[in-house]
């Protein structure tokens, strides 16, 4: 089941309706491809791109059974669907990414874990399953720390940084009691990420190595390539090459690291792992020859990859979040700046509208 | 009214729900805004694309003003919507391109005479409203002649060559009591278009002249750009200005001519206005800054013009008709090549299935 490819026309279903899934089936538009999009919220942004909204909850099994019958491959847009929901889709249609790579990326300690396997190195981390375990820890992990939950965190949601001993009561509280994992910090020079893919066959692809600015938890400005030396980029890739063998990938997924500047020598750790298209590889749009969201529908199709090259010398993504959305006037009238908006009616203070595309005359 | 400006998340209607219509819904819902489809056709490839189907007649009066309830300005993706559906909607909202320029290029006969107005050149030609006058005009036209309906052909349909006198009652009938056009046949040395576009405050902008062959009468290739002198090249784009303004145009339309070389000297000749998007305008979706569907919507969303740069030394694009489309899985696995299918589900003799797109490294 597999090995399925689909054909032009047929139906690939997408859980989760926001921007992500939105920008999916707008690429598979492109190339001839139905999507049937599965979303609880009845506002969700991919709706306004498909014929058809699925409009139900992730646990409801009648809908998900009419779903699948519905489509010939599946795959989803978050990594917080429930896994039970994949688990429940894998049994009536294929699931790409399945239910092993999700199982992984949704957990903290997998995701740590699997990349130490692989040999790649991650900040020092502890499993906390309790207050205590965390009074315990925290010495031999050293401080500044930060205590995130173990599943369902995004853009810095779910994390605390604990700089004393003395923080650690109120940290743990901040996790209401669901399970952590405390990290220590790392002090990184950049963070960068790795938007790769694999196909049926597991032929592996990545783009250019992004590099990636943060403000206030959440992802401010993305440029490729990422201004690191020549073997830190091809150790990024490899490592993403080797998780994405271990999980059995197949579709796009991003690799967060955190890089740090010894001079003679960049060290890079993982610290995430997305199973998904991400937000760090929407310069792709504009700036290479294949986008995320065309890669990703490819693999999910079972059809061979598209070419990583990028367009430009470089490119930068900046996020439109909140009130920044509200710009797009000049933006629009900007000579070679490339707006995507994400048809969300209200604007919220943190909520991503939208995201603009530069190309670089100059590599960054 | 004519001045309204769109915010994104407002909504274009489209008439005509064809390949074009669907590609100027994807470039829509970039930009955050939607679009509502009206087609007769229930199987229309752009209510693939956009939230909900409206399928009416387009005399269908009740359906067109609910359409105009629900939408902030209107489009048509074809030049054979009726002049009367785009007379009776422009009462309500605004429509663009407006009727006049829909009139005028709905005719073969007004075309030309436009043409000639603004100091272009086209081939001879004249008005033939019954088998007499064409009797009397053919000699004054000369030999070898085309007969072709002033009104609704598109792809070489409603043409007929004429090379000898004694053919004239068999083409003459072909028109099937249609109004009709004489035009003497042009020995071209290669036929290319412009596509250009007006924003509401009537600033210009074309993209590098497009080279066209054709194939059985449908576009088979375009390249961009044209193989033309600089001057030729110069004079269509300068042509099309004069024709966007004296058509009070606004959006994005297509002007096809005729290029005879004289060696020291191109002489270019109109043959054809399309008020819309236009097939030898499908390669600046990968191959120019801005696409012209982006463009046509920049322009009906009352919004700016985009760059018309090109992204590469040159560009082409390949129709798939009918069973080309059957070579997508050696198409999606070209490196280079830009697959776009336009979901139609039926393989048939003449369709247009899709296109592909590929830059190209050097200038044509």
């Amino acid at each position: 089941m597999n090995r399925t490819r689909l054909q032009p026309g047929d139906t690939i279903g997408i859980l989760g309706g926001g921007q992500l899934g939105r920008m999916l089936a707008l690429a598979a538009a492109r190339l001839g491809l139905q999507c049937l999009v599965f979303a609880p919220e009845p506002d969700s942004p991919a709706f306004q791109v498909t014929a058809e909204p699925i409009i139900a909850a992730y646990d409801d099994h009648d809908a998900l059974r009419a779903f699948a019958g519905r489509i010939r491959a599946a795959t989803y847009e978050f990594e917080n669907v429930p896994a039970e929901t994949v688990a429940f889709l894998e049994k009536l249609v294929p699931v790409r990414p399945g239910s092993k790579a999700l199982g992984i990326a949704q957990d903290r300690i997998n995701e740590k874990q699997l990349a130490r396997e692989i040999g790649a190195m991650t900040a020092d981390f502890a499993d906390i399953p309790s207050e205590d375990a965390l009074r315990k820890m925290l010495p031999q992990i050293g401080l500044p720390a930060i205590l995130k939950t173990r599943r369902f965190g995004y853009d810095g949601k779910g994390q605390v940084r604990i700089s004393s001993e003395a923080e650690s009561a109120s940290a743990y509280a901040a996790m209401r009691g669901q399970p952590a994992i405390l990290e220590r910090m790392v002090a990184f020079q950049s963070e960068i990420s790795v938007i790769a893919a694999r196909d049926i066959n597991g032929t592996f692809a990545a783009f250019d190595v992004t590099e990636n600015e943060h403000r206030n938890g959440i992802l401010h400005r993305s440029i490729a390539p990422a201004r690191i030396k020549p073997n830190a980029a091809a150790e990024a890739i490899d490592i993403a090459r080797r998780l994405g063998e271990a999980m059995d990938y197949i579709g796009v997924f991003a690799v967060e690291f955190f890089a740090e500047d010894f001079s003679r020598r960049e060290v890079i750790r993982v610290n995430e792992i997305a199973p998904r298209v991400h937000n760090s590889g929407h310069w792709t749009q504009d700036g290479a020859a294949t986008s995320q969201f065309e890669q990703h529908i490819r693999a999910v199709a079972g059809w061979p990859l598209g070419a990583t090259t990028m367009r430009a010398s470089g490119a930068e993504m900046i996020n439109l979040i909140g009130e920044d959305a509200l710009a797009w006037q000049n933006l629009v009238a900007e000579p070679g700046a490339y707006l995507h908006l994400y048809g969300k009616a209200e604007v919220r203070a943190g909520r991503k509208m939208g995201h603009v595309n530069r190309l670089l005359a100059k590599r960054p």
